[in-house]
């Protein structure tokens, strides 16, 4: 299509389309549907926004604040704004690269750009999760999700939809006890042997604050996922709202040099 | 399409396009092309990277570090890596949201996910550039543009490519003078006061440090295109590298809350 024919294809759905753009939001949750222009469109409808608004409230792993604001100009005195932030890697809506857990991976600047625009798989566990926190998305999830969609795609992202997305505003998503153990689902480290095993998924995803469930006292799925070279995303949102397979999710990964992760803008073209 | 002819497609495409990918990294720049899947890539045939790999030597507008680094778990010591980053907003590939010049704009956050998947257009000026350090976007660069691709398309993202993303890692990115007046383009007050009136573009991108060239006393363009609710990018990268209409632009702004801008991955399906 000529590059004029393709702009007035643009020009047309997006007028169409205006009236669909919506937002969702949750309390500190982005979920937002777009439409998509045209010429990105073709087989997409919309764009969600899989991102988590985030600021020094956001819980984190460590419970400490994952970013603080220092304002350098502001708008009275200097008639602009600008701030100074200081934001733990592992914070938000963020990656996990290679190189968080293990001496030598890739970088998070080094992930390649191929591995960031990818099929999305949503497994939803919602279901073992109600009455069962520690629930982790083990190989017969993975089969379940096989068995209705077919094998998992060439560099898929396989996340995990525990429906905890929800309470990210609350302290039921850290969900921490008496003795200060968290509690929330994760990856089983067998499913992440399955994925390294049998298919060339790019990336594991979940809707909590950590890879492995709360509970996990040693990282296993980190140790097993990370340092081969695969990359994770943590406290994705949105994950209601895609469907389980046909999803297209990009990735926009941070490229400060030598990072082990960081804040990421996550899309999926439904 | 259903879920498992979309799933093969895609299984498919990624496997002969796989000898596509390539990456032509420049000095501190990432410009990577790679393969989109397929059910993005309808109308798409790659993904370029449009963002620069940044550290505490990528040059700034004031000339300071736009990152520092803070190692607080490393592999010897705790079997993991994880770092503290102090970041100011305005560093590497990056977004000027409304609020950055305005009073009570738009922060980088609020930006409407329907104006970050964006039509791209590429206006050149890389002939006029050559010679003339502080050459500006005018209304007249932009009417040749639409001369030769029509209207600028609806909430899209006009981009000025000045050829200035190739000297990103020297001294003369900022080409500050014996006064310290820096000189590289930038846009024209009078080109975004044409698009203000004469489009609903959503952004305005430049390949250098500034939204107005080096030696703006004033910052018009900033104070003429933020506060009217559109929003800037700085320091785009590879835009020698997509056609001049006819790509997607998506735009990876980050979401920490109340934010004046930041640094945004961000890709141009092509």
């Amino acid at each position: 299509m000529c590059d004029i024919c393709v702009m007035n294809k643009v020009k047309e759905r997006m007028l169409s389309r205006r009236d669909l753009f919506k937002v969702s939001a949750g309390a500190a949750a982005v979920a937002t549907v777009g439409a998509a222009p045209a010429a990105l469109a073709d087989g997409h409808g919309s764009v969600m926004d899989m991102t988590h608004v985030y600021d020094g409230d956001f819980p984190t792993f460590f419970n400490e604040p994952g970013i603080t604001y220092d304002q350098k100009f502001n708008w009275d005195e200097h008639k602009f704004n600008l701030f100074d932030l200081t934001i733990r890697e592992h914070t938000g809506t963020h990656i996990d690269a290679p190189l968080h857990f293990s001496e030598n991976g890739n970088s998070v600047d080094e992930i390649p750009v191929g591995n960031l625009i990818v099929p999305l798989c949503v497994v939803d566990i919602r279901e073992k999760v109600d009455g069962d926190a520690d629930a982790q998305v083990t190989p017969d999830d993975l089969q379940v999700w096989i068995d209705a969609n077919g094998d998992i795609p060439d560099r898929a992202c396989v996340a995990m939809n525990s429906g905890w997305a929800s309470k990210v505003a609350t302290p039921d998503f850290r969900n921490a006890d008496d003795e200060g153990t968290l509690h929330f689902p994760g990856f089983h480290v067998e499913a992440t042997q399955m994925l390294l095993e049998q298919s060339s998924a790019a990336a594991i995803a979940v809707d909590t604050l950590s890879l492995d469930h709360g509970i996990s006292p040693d990282f296993a799925t980190h140790y097993e996922w990370l340092p081969a070279g695969r990359y994770g995303i943590e406290n994705l949102a949105g994950l209601d709202q895609v469907p389980e397979a046909g999803a297209t999710l990009v990735v926009g990964a941070p490229t400060h040099k030598g990072g082990t992760g960081g804040p990421a803008r996550i899309f999926a073209m439904v």
